[in-house]
């Protein structure tokens, strides 16, 4: 009997280990909590970047190695917009605007976040649940060296990842959703994605109750720190900025301290620490390498019950 | 010297004479007002179908013979929000899409149509100006004979034209903007569009204000009825419903009686009327057409004069 599964995700990292799990984990096994810390409005339009990855990736609909959108995906929308002048900084795909056109018009109309993704996911074949965090938004915003406060697309997007970094915060609700508590209660295992501990994760466990939620299950998790190098944006330079020590693998577990049970690292990063620490292939290019990070993940759970 | 004009258009008969009135009038002589009655709220977007038909015609996008929309245009966004069970009956093609989108956006932040529109019409490369007949919306509704009020574009489109009507008003404001108001005042010609009068000229003419600017510049008409049947959609049921006389282009021009100088209609559609009728080929498929029909107009306006 495989046990009742949780993971924390953000978005390519998290999306990788969700398809790893869902290949693995049965969906009544297995709920997905989002990061909504991303979303954002543009244009008029409700975009969850993290919500939209995990989703397509779920679907197999994801751009494959590009992180973001859809395969096959056009920009003729996003190309007029440009031409009448708008912002075409953030890249909106035909297909993708299907789903923020919807979402965003169901929302206006008052349905939740929760509601709405349960059955865009329905709509797109996927059957493991996924839930985004919070219904309400919970923005994250990032000051930089020189004082200005960013929205998180505007930082990671529009100013590349780039400034360098003197301060975060999340602003908004602070309720996680009903199902995320319940699933929570559920779970024999938490999973923390090998996402952005800073703007994918801490989000997610800030919300009230949840990081209460971690004292009973088996927490593990991946890390996203390879060799002191992210596997993908800005996370490097956000340890040094954010955290004030050199990019490890330890580094992230650290932020996970105090309800980690065991970290899942690259070969060469193990370290000795309270938590169990196993040294394994973290990268995950493909199906087969993510199903066997989330085998590897969940033998490691196995081994570090306490 | 040619005339100062000022055209009162519709959509797809309006954007036909726009077309003509344009390929013979310079930008300083020509300002087409257009109809905002049709204008909806669809899935959260703003849509103007007249302003945008006649926008899209001038600057040469427009999809011919459709009536509607841009040509080569694809629905990829649109195939997406019918998978996600949104509504489907209205085409909203992918580079139309951008319009909208940026024209509901700048909206929300309180941009007025007018601006809006200006803005999209020279980004396009439209030279003639093309105003709104309002800022506000004047949502036009229809009421079935089975007492059922709908919106125009639920009447005309999701229900295809088809129900049998026995009233129509229009909601909304009842100001047209400060540019209508001062286009008028400079005008020599007024030219109403062969558009439909109940929906798209007379939301235009029950502005306040408007009509009362008739009384002193030459007001010339073309027929949308030829033979008795209208050139496009549903006039003639119209004008069996809601005037109760049969369908003809004295049907229509009864509806402007009290400013009318000058009304064409097509070959063997004349009649006796206290402003003069001229026949001549009305119909429009191609710029040439158009073209010749702007000319026989301004004529008409000239022997017109009183």
């Amino acid at each position: 009997m495989s046990p009742r599964v949780v993971a924390l995700v953000g978005g390519v990292g998290g999306a990788r280990l969700a398809e790893g799990l869902a290949a693995v984990l049965p969906p009544e096994r297995l709920t997905l909590v989002v990061n909504t810390g991303d979303d954002f409005e543009h244009l008029g339009l409700y975009v969850c970047p993290d919500l939209d990855t995990v989703t397509y990736t779920l679907a197999g609909r994801a751009h494959r190695g590009q992180g973001w959108g859809v395969a096959g995906e056009t920009f003729r929308t996003l190309d007029v917009v440009r031409e009448l002048g708008g912002p075409g900084w953030f890249q909106l795909g035909d297909q993708d605007l299907g789903l923020h056109i919807v979402r965003t018009d169901r929302r206006r109309r008052g349905d939740r976040l929760t509601t709405i993704t349960r059955e865009v996911a329905k709509a797109f074949g996927v059957e493991h649940p996924i839930l985004p965090m919070s219904d309400a938004p919970r923005p994250t915003r990032l000051r930089t060296r020189e004082g200005e406060w960013l929205d998180f697309q505007e930082y990671l997007v529009r100013r590349r990842g780039t400034p360098r970094l003197s301060a975060i915060e999340s602003t908004g609700t602070t309720v996680a959703t009903p199902e995320v508590h319940a699933a929570l209660d559920a779970a024999d295992v938490v999973c923390l994605a090998p996402s952005n501990p800073f703007v994918s994760i801490e989000p997610i466990l800030g919300l009230s109750g949840v990081r209460a939620r971690l004292a009973r299950p088996v927490v593990v998790g991946v890390s996203p720190i390879i060799s002191g190098r992210a596997v993908k944006g800005p996370l490097a330079e956000m340890i040094e900025d954010l955290a004030s020590v050199p990019p490890s693998a330890r580094a992230v577990a650290a932020r996970y301290e105090d309800v980690l049970d065991g970290f899942l690292v690259a070969p060469g990063d193990g370290y000795t620490s309270a938590h169990t620490v196993r040294e394994a292939d973290v990268l995950m290019p493909d199906a087969a390498a993510r199903a066997a990070v989330a085998r590897e993940l969940l033998a490691l759970a196995e081994s570090a019950r306490r």
